[in-house]
């Protein structure tokens, strides 16, 4: 069944919403104070993350689930003719998947938020708490920190290219488990932001939500999960124009 | 083949009790004295419940593999027409699958408590041996805690709903790694019951069984995750009406 | 393409030893000395387990691949005709299966211990190095360790039988995932043998092998791991004759 | 549709630099200073280096996805025709195979350099920063270590010559886990090579790369993770011969 434009609008802003709440939400559980997760690990976060992106791409089969501005743009830089079956490729619609998932990436934070309000009411460091909502990196060096970006989303965007090639029925389990490994391997340095929606959306709801005893957004680093990820889906979609064939 | 609501209500019950069994026993596993998981962590947890479901819904193949009464009354609020091939939606089959569901979590629960018995009999404080059975908050909020199992149980059962639309081979495998991410992710203030049989069921054991230095049953608490999963269950129900089309 | 009785022992033979190197050697990894997993958890023990499981059905393909005594008897009692397609159920067919499966659980436990020679040659307890061997109970107690060991088995054996009735793609994954889930659930009080002869065969090299600094090989508790797993999977297979349908 | 052997090369190298990007990136995540994951465990590199094949493979769909020296001599050993659909088994497409694993191995290293260049350039043991590229035993015995990884990469490409036996539709993910299960169990001794280019490439790059206080490439124990995986692998293959039908 073909979707229009307005479904695979609703669709993304769902499938986004539902990958923060869980992304965030196993955030919050491992950093914020007297939750039953608190203290559980790197591997703990990649499984939170990859399920959430397995909910949301159940939940956006509308749109094709990029649920991410880098998979879009990458689909985009690839030569591929639609976003998703019957929804053509163009400024206008791109524009509207690309809005749909900020949204949604906002929405879901914030449902993430009301999910842990307790938790978000103790005290913490300022820095933990926005760290539920966004990514910063452990060494700050934007320029590091941009080819980190580049290079984890190039393999997200270039490996979800190339599923159709192998044969296999895992569903959305192959993004999820991409998404799992890419995070474990090579989410140290900033926390693999590699998506613009899932930073700068949740980014946005930190600075408007009333958390109590917040501290900055850190606009200062946003541009970096934002060019990093779109850079990284462009090499990845030219890369698959010419490879994947 | 088609089964009778007789071959539903023992398909649930025994899916139900296999899912306690073993969702009890990774608890016990982790926090009660001396076993060989003691102080495995969060992700441990989340997996024990998550294959829990898995081994669960193998088993219930008779009856839907329901397992929960919020996943019962998301698809009545669904609007479906049928609870399992040839069960239709009625109150008495809705009765009938909630019951079954109760009786095999109480039953589960109990076996696990004698696959731990050794480990009930040491000293432990009674809410770490009322925790096997049923969840508690880490930071008590009845309002707070409600909005966290409603949301949690809202993930759960809007995906069940959405699986038939995107194409894969998983099985069981798709709701037992939905149950991992929503526990890694969501389960962090209250322990994600998601589940009312799971809860009630095994309070009642709980307050049946001659349990060594056991404390209260916690009623104070028992609504929460009967009220939150319904809740969550019946909107998930709702939104599924609209938009899975 | 059917296989002889003759293809099938040695399936079973290389399907257990398989799952032995891989299993003993998880626990190798975690519990002796120096190795790179020393300390790494029950969730790493029970993936190495599964995953060992994973691998040995692989391999045991001429064979219905059941690797394990309980799964054979299980089979007889469910009232099956055939332990792999062109393998009728008899006696003489049964204590093959069983014969293969100790020597081969005792091979794949000697290759393992080969794999961490320099680890055993390190000062230990002698009850690690059994450890990596066989099982034993944290709380000694014959009566509740066999019935721990039963409830898992039932779960196991039980599952097993009823894998064909839901649709899936899982391959081999599908009892692999379980036993990452009955050992996460239901391993904490014995370390989940399930399996006679993946605990006597070792038991019985850890007894012939030159294991420096090796102890006692614990022959009080050995009846508990064999006589357990065959009740559980007798039960299963019971249940499954009038359940599964 | 068939590749040449200019196409499987590419593959061939591409999947293989997409998987040491990944394996050595878990590896600095868990043990370089000030990694979001420093400190991870064992099995957080488990997934890390499994799903690092999970995402090496759909990218060198071309290739038959071999990534792996011990692979293509194992295939050579087990008889078989081709290396991947239409490029017959020779010894100059095996040659090729094997240059551009180790091209892609060493370009992989790299990048994997690059996404925690900071963290390099942070005061750590010498010996840390090699661990990130090569592998190195735990307790040094060049003979022992040699059987370890005979035996770990037997079973690695038994179990992949024998997929086609038994019917899943897993596809790239059978692998990835037999792989985490390989690590998990047989990886405690040397760290698990068991492939020839992930170790010698990354070891030439180590070398050369202008990595901050960098140590020895040890170069006296490169020769196990060469030799014991290519034994491994023929071993495998050579039973795959005779056993495999």
């Amino acid at each position: 069944m073909d979707y229009t434009i307005g479904d695979a609008f609703l669709s993304e802003t769902l499938g986004t919403a539902l990958l923060l709440l869980l992304g965030a939400g196993v955030v919050a559980n491992v950093i914020l104070p007297k939750t039953k997760g608190f203290g559980g690990g790197w591997l703990l976060i990649n499984f939170g993350w990859g399920l959430g992106v397995f909910a949301g791409v159940y939940a956006a089969y509308k749109s094709g689930a990029h649920l991410n501005p880098a998979v879009t743009i990458g689909i985009w830089a690839s030569g591929a003719d639609e976003f998703a079956k019957g929804i053509p490729v163009t400024a206008a619609n791109g524009f509207l998947y690309v809005t749909a998932q900020m949204l949604g990436a906002a929405i879901g934070a914030g449902l993430a938020f009301l999910a842990y309000k307790k938790h978000f009411d103790q005290d913490a460091d300022p820095a933990v708490k926005l760290g539920v909502f966004s990514t910063g990196p452990e060494l700050r060096s934007y320029g590091w920190n941009f080819v980190t970006e580049v290079l984890a989303t190039f393999v997200l965007v270039f490996i979800v290219l190339a599923f159709g090639k192998t044969p296999a029925e895992l569903g959305p389990l192959a993004v999820a488990l991409l998404v799992v490994g890419i995070g474990a391997s090579l989410g140290g340095p900033t926390g693999y932001a590699i998506n613009p929606a899932r930073d700068l959306g949740p980014r946005i709801a930190h600075a408007l939500l009333p958390i109590k005893g917040k501290g900055s957004s850190d606009w200062a680093y946003a541009w970096v999960p934002i060019a990093g990820p779109l850079v990284g889906g462009i090499l990845a979609g030219l890369l698959a124009r010419v490879y994947i064939v």
